[in-house]
């Protein structure tokens, strides 16, 4: 099966936007066994959008459309479909009905505008859209079946789920058999050493195919399989995933494609115990990521963003003597800060960050990326000093951020 | 002029990279006035690059080709250029020096697989790389000028500015003139409102192309402009962006592309003012996005990310009775937590939000995406109740947070 991906709209065509989609769509492809061959973009123009409709549609089986579903006038991609196919466009009534059952929802009127997003080529078939305005649609223009999805990356993926997965194995010179995909999840080793340690990978499992993937900082590894016999299949499967996790060893944190804060929080939630976190240099983001898990207050009581050494001080007991002798970056004010939340909370476990992001605030002694940890538990307090070689501030944080809830999750695993 | 880009590799391809390339090189030739119409991106494979080699040589003037230039067996520009030109491969003894003082340079041994680099195809042009050991080179097939350049974004930039972008003004089919693009960002329409706002522009602004861009939860709305006159031009472009603030009136946080958090800080920072913010249901976002700005702790001194109503009590002051009597989301909890987190910091600002992010703990009276923001400062305390009709945890989590922000850029604009 040929597949491509067509992303439309003048904001990724003139670069003001940078197409996240495609790479999102050909990745869920090529783990149901379907490869991308192709990638196309091109901006909120009629006769381009159906010229390559229509080009598409010669040379592949199947092409995933993300873009141009919406109310506004440079919203074409009904209009560019239709046009390439030679149909007109027909208002879908369970459309229709749909865009004012989400307005209803949501006590709000209906524009006309919105009315538009209920027209549908004539013989297209309506994809349901459970959390926007727009539904997409299937049509098939030549030899090929595209999907025409919006470009709103949550509503895109959901759609990408629901609507258009289940349907490859129905398409023509779809390949029957089944597809698995493990991911294991890593953070500590920059690329090319990960891709050190896994060498050797495809010599070993031939009919294995292995990928890399850098979601900054986590490393994602991937085996993808295929195959006809589902048993087999897993078989060879848990194999080269038990090989990987011997060369990666205890740099993965997930097998099941979690963030680092949900096996956090799931680590927590397992032994009951309760978090608090002190910030500084990460300015709230270790707080917003765990926050980010649903029925993360079971165990979230408290953050403190102490950005300025007087919040330290006041809200956290950081000893004036500690930051006037040390500094603000320093382990004895990380261990302070640390232990400061965690009285102040009352919860079992502490972690703090102190540290600079950068641009300004680097020295000689301490440049930007150096970052203290600190750890509290009933246990044991104890701090970190790390140093990365990143210049960029939100860089910065991400790895200050994703380093303390590592220094967390083995101190979790360790206490069990 | 027609112009496009190719991206290659099959990283991208496959998904496992997101291209970013392809987005930096089409903003930097709109900028020098020059509208890339298509994108493509296709894998390693020899007979598919050398195939859209053709296919663009036949439609375009200017291609700009990224990647495919290393030293690997995988790296096949160099000869899928050749194979579409119908010329061969030839050493390039410039070249292959450069790639020798490279090495020698840092000490290194130049291996066999490195004279590859220095192999580019008959008649084409080498374009010098002064920061890796890839050359690029350029050549003209059919109608269109290729520019192949490295993947590696540092060298990609750096040779588009030196060797590519010099080189447009001498293409044939170059139109000479000058090009202008103005950013209004807007919170607080929905993308189809802020659509029928505009609605009419390209009838009262005909020379003048408008794009929206939905950049959750904000709305930007670009003028595209190019013309010959640089004076006239700036006269038309300034009559529009006029005429559309007038449409968007207090909704534009900004003309000149900050986020809301740029805009707040210059706001605190322009009148000497600090900042503290109380975060029940956004987490830490709000403080989060805050310090995403260089420079924020000159005017953001602390936050608490109070997710357990004890530490709501505790740390911020808010009376056991106020909770208990009208609940943690309500508009009197939010206002004593601003008060509360005022009072702690020293701030002369400080907000707070405290809602229903969910999936969970909604109920009928208060549903998932509420929210009460409250805002206090020497002049007065206050708070507002909100509703959004956003079913997603993180979703809830940005329209909230960026509300509070909206909320004090509103008020210290009035302040002022």
């Amino acid at each position: 099966m040929i597949a491509e991906i067509l992303a439309t709209g003048d904001e990724i065509r003139s670069g003001a936007l940078v197409d996240s989609n495609s790479a999102y769509i050909a990745g869920r492809l090529e783990e149901a066994g379907v490869e991308v061959v192709r990638h196309n973009c091109v901006g909120d123009d009629l006769d381009r959008l159906a010229a390559i409709f229509i080009e598409i549609g010669r040379r592949a089986d199947l092409c995933v459309v993300t873009g141009g579903l919406g109310p506004t006038e440079d919203d074409l991609t009904g209009k560019a479909a239709a046009k390439a196919g030679g149909v007109s466009l027909l208002l879908d009534e369970t459309a229709l009905a749909s865009i004012e059952r989400f307005f209803n929802a949501r006590n709000r009127v209906m524009s006309e505008s919105n009315r538009k997003q209920a027209m549908l080529p004539q013989g297209a078939a309506r994809l349901d859209n459970p959390i926007g305005t727009a539904p997409g649609f299937a049509m098939r223009i030549d030899r090929c079946m595209f999907f025409c999805l919006p470009g709103v990356p949550p509503e895109m993926k959901r759609m990408l789920q629901d609507q258009v997965l289940p349907r490859l194995g129905s398409l023509p010179g779809a390949e029957p058999g089944v597809s698995r995909t493990v991911t294991i999840s890593t953070y500590g080793y920059p690329e090319s050493i990960a891709g050190e340690r896994v060498a050797g990978f495809s010599e070993r499992f031939p009919s294995l195919k292995l990928g890399l993937r850098a979601k900054f900082p986590e490393i994602q590894i991937k085996i993808y399989a295929r195959g006809t016999d589902p048993v087999q299949l897993d078989g060879k499967v848990d194999e080269a995933k038990k090989w990987l996790l011997s060369r990666i060893g205890e740099k993965t944190f997930s097998t099941r494609g979690e963030s680092m804060q949900e096996v956090v929080g799931r680590s927590l939630k397992d032994s009951g115990a309760t978090l608090a976190v002190a910030e500084s240099c990460t300015g709230g983001l270790i707080s917003h990521w765990l926050t980010n898990v649903a029925g993360s207050s079971a165990y979230f009581l408290l953050s403190a963003v102490t950005y300025a050494n007087q919040a330290k001080q006041e809200v956290l007991g950081v000893s004036r003597e500690t930051i006037k002798s040390r500094g603000a970056v320093d382990e004895k004010t990380a261990e302070e800060m640390a232990e400061g939340i965690r009285r102040l909370s009352g919860a079992d476990f502490a972690i703090s960050t102190t540290g600079i992001a950068g641009p300004e605030g680097g020295t000689q002694e301490k440049p930007v990326g150096t970052v203290c940890i600190g750890l509290s538990s009933e246990h044991s307090t104890f701090a970190r000093k790390y140093f990365f070689p990143f210049g960029q501030r939100l860089m910065n944080k991400k790895v200050f951020a994703m380093t303390a809830l590592d220094l967390l999750r083995r101190e979790l695993q360790k206490q069990r």
